[in-house]
């Protein structure tokens, strides 16, 4: 099962692709798409932006083929226009994403980082080394490649929970149906 | 020139299309896309209700062919969290408009309301009245596709009077040369 990791922004979108088998993590790739030039400058106006924000990750589904994606859910930020902008941003990361019919997760970075780090106030900097260390990459990954990656490893995680309880309900309910079956007789 | 007008909106996104010959006006089409139910119940998840929207805007634009499109500019709510959702709402109607490679301009409702009723703070029911008016349509369109005809027609307005400048300004540029021209001799 390939995941594609998103931490939406609209400078700049996180993206992380990994490789689970169960609970066995392989790093495939990470990076980060921008929509501001080499001086921070914005790029074009908004709908250029999103339209960079949407191939980009088009592009990135191309090249590495994931079977599903999990996406960093935002939170509202003091300032509304920066909600507003962030919440479009978000839009468009999702919209390619459906796009290319790729099921998707939607997960807190409260729940990413009790994950990963084992506790939701984490800081950035632990975030990278954890993930550095979870998937044995030679250096640490920046901070929104890290941010991706841990939300692609939140939903292996979760996934691996998901079956373990799923096996486990289907154990209770077939002990339940002998049970029953039981008093039958 | 065919223009299509967006009033986005996460549970209804109204669109309409009109021609443009200079001042002239004609309707061509008006409409809602919805992402929730006939109860109004949400249909699906916030991905698959941006889905929704994406390939609505995309049906629109595949069966009217406009060659340019207006999208109302959104306002911060007093509730973060629907200001969050408007706005994811927005990026993907305007992801589906650059993906069909449309050109895109914003307007504001105030903009549009001055320009279709006269004054900013104009109700629904009006502009709904002025539209059915510029447009000579035989009833009032609905409030959403009011407010996207609406959009579709500050658009056209905006045109006629930006080829007026340019046109003044062009003219401007001609007597100033022949004066310049003039002195040379």
């Amino acid at each position: 099962m390939r995941i594609l990791g998103i931490d939406p922004g609209l400078q700049t979108t996180g993206f992380g692709v990994i490789d689970a088998d169960g609970p066995r993590l392989a790093y495939v790739a990470s990076g980060t798409i921008k929509t501001t030039g080499s001086q921070g400058a914005e790029i074009g106006d908004l709908p250029g932006r999103l339209k960079i924000l949407f191939e980009g990750i088009r592009e990135v589904h191309a090249r590495y083929q994931p079977h599903c994606a999990a996406v960093e859910i935002v939170f509202v930020n003091v300032n509304p226009q920066s909600t507003l902008l962030l919440g479009q941003a978000r839009g468009a990361a999702l919209t390619a994403l459906v796009s290319c019919d790729l099921p998707v997760s939607e997960y807190t970075a409260l729940q990413m980082k009790k994950a990963i780090v084992g506790h939701g106030h984490a800081k950035k900097e632990q975030i990278q080394l954890m993930v550095q260390r979870l998937l044995n990459l030679p250096g640490e990954p920046g901070k929104d490649a890290a941010d991706a990656l841990g939300i692609a490893i939140m939903h292996a995680h979760a996934r691996v929970s998901f079956e373990a309880m799923s096996k486990s309900a289907t154990l209770q309910r077939k002990q339940h149906a002998q049970f029953r079956g039981g008093r039958t007789y």
